[in-house]
């Protein structure tokens, strides 16, 4: 089904068609655009759950992990000093080299870094890719269990198992039904059906379902990316500027190839949205228009979020000749 | 119609659909996928039919334009000094400054042009945009007809409507069902049919219709084309290469938001193809699969430009996880 065009002039240049689900905390598809149950490689966008086994093996406390720290374990963040300064401080008190990060090296998001560090005459190094924070996780998380630090991004380490089973769990989704892949930052991804994605975020928001102990887990991580969204994304990013308008009610995150997934802790509601092509340009026109439909955001609030909601797009002489526009309804199930 | 599938591990993590339309230079549509009639912005991909004006005017000979000269007038180049050197001395012959260029500033394709701009405290300019040999091409027909300089890029000056016209005559479409915008370097762009396109690359392959003049301009265009093909891309682009691996038989031209465009002078056949999204990432793979399955290209031409028609994705690891395939059968008409 086709969400969003994207015009130049007064024509439809491209068109960007995906797939939405909304599902409530006891699993029930309510609204949905598309294929609901389309298999979809979640990708960053379930670094809040890959963040449960951070705090449940106790390495958050151990390592005295702050607010702002747990956010920067879900983050798929802009490579910021706020960022990287943070990353450092939480390797150095765990006791661990940035040079056993293992998530790659990619020209960061906050472009001011890059050129820096190349006016600088340094070099990229993992600390500055978008994944660091949930990497750190992962490798306090190693340390603290006295596992092995150089291999935790293989699907076989520790690390990497009990991420697996908490999604599972979280999502009741079976683990031989998920199915893997590797990420751009080397660690397993892993694909389900987008309506178990998005109840997955639903008892995220609403986490009664998950048990007493691992519902303050999920309430711990969703508190702190609504707390602090400046550490999830990074300055103009779509995860933090969301957060910062929906303040304590909704949060979300980006994951590559155009998946979003967003839980409200009002409703208990878990959403998920997918761009059959992967390009995010289309997702967050998708998930402000979704939140619209839905009633979830003020019209003050759409307002504040204008810029992403229908986004000019700009020519090299900074003349606006365009703009995506959202062009779905979602349906009742 | 679904034309390329992005693979992330097993499984399908993205795919792209889109158009396609294979027309004869008689203007009789062959083959197609999808909407063969889908009114496109044609982009870039119409470079060497906007460099006939630059010959036809006398401008190109005037200006003593080499085959390279020519062949950079009709690229989307990367920044690289064989490109803006060129640039430099086109202008220079016609006692034009380059910060006459009105195209605006991107990051180049070329990134060690970049970083060594960075590198020495240097600014992006204009020469740098990869449309920057287009507008030298514009900018001295302008001076060789006595026409103003600083608004060669709106639609009412006369190097625009000259474009225009010739536009609609080589496409065989009227001028007043050419839809217009703006490009991302400022000038007009013009949405027409697909298989309209189409055409003009097939008229562009076999010019007899044109009559003999023009004819001999759309044949010295091609041939610069293909005999300088670095000029209309760079280092390892996808025009190049194409273009080097097909020497004297096929061009082609890319344009921004996934369109392409071919002639064969073998057949006298043109081919468009636009991706619906948009993404750049899709169009190579369709390109090398429709010439596939016509049997343009030898298995062994095939294999050359591997990279470009089976594309491995690539991780910030620098490890492979996935690769883009097409998925298309052309359609007899």
């Amino acid at each position: 089904m086709k969400l969003v065009d994207v015009y130049r002039g007064n024509r439809v240049e491209s068109s960007h068609f995906g797939h939405i689900a909304v599902v409530d905390s006891e699993g029930k598809l309510l609204y949905s655009v598309g294929n609901p149950k389309r298999a979809t490689y979640a990708r960053s966008s379930v670094k809040p759950l890959q963040a449960i086994p951070v705090v449940e093996t106790g390495a958050a406390d151990h390592y005295e992990l702050s607010e702002q720290d747990l956010s920067l374990c879900c983050a798929s963040h802009s490579g910021e000093a706020q960022h990287t300064d943070r990353v450092l401080a939480i390797l150095g008190r765990a006791g661990i080299e940035d040079s056993s990060l293992k998530c790659g090296t990619h020209i960061p998001h906050a472009h001011d870094t890059y050129k820096n560090l190349i006016a600088a005459g340094k070099e990229l190094t993992p600390l500055y890719n978008n994944c660091s924070g949930k990497h750190t996780g992962m490798l306090i998380t190693a340390k603290h269990n006295h596992e092995t630090l150089e291999d935790y991004y293989l699907l076989s380490h520790p690390v990497q198992q009990r991420i697996l089973k908490t999604l599972s769990e979280v999502t009741d989704f079976p683990i031989e039904k998920i199915e893997m892949g590797v990420d751009g930052c080397g660690v397993p991804v892993h694909a389900l059906p987008l309506e178990r994605l998005a109840y997955g975020f639903a008892r995220m928001a609403r986490p009664d379902s998950l048990g007493e102990d691992r519902a303050k887990v999920a309430n711990r991580i969703t508190t702190a990316m609504m707390k602090y969204p400046e550490m999830v994304g990074g300055t103009g990013r779509f995860c933090t500027d969301f957060m910062k308008t929906a303040k304590g009610r909704l949060f979300g995150k980006a994951g590559a190839e155009g998946v979003y997934l967003i839980g409200d802790r009002e409703t208990g509601l878990g959403i998920a949205i997918k761009i059959e092509d992967g390009n995010g340009r289309a997702v967050y026109p998708a998930v402000i228009e979704t939140l619209r439909q839905l009633g979830f955001l003020e019209e003050e609030q759409i307002n504040s979020l204008m810029h992403h909601y229908l986004p000019v797009l700009k020519n090299a002489r900074q003349e606006n000749i365009g703009e995506l526009v959202p062009s779905f309804t979602l349906q009742t199930c």
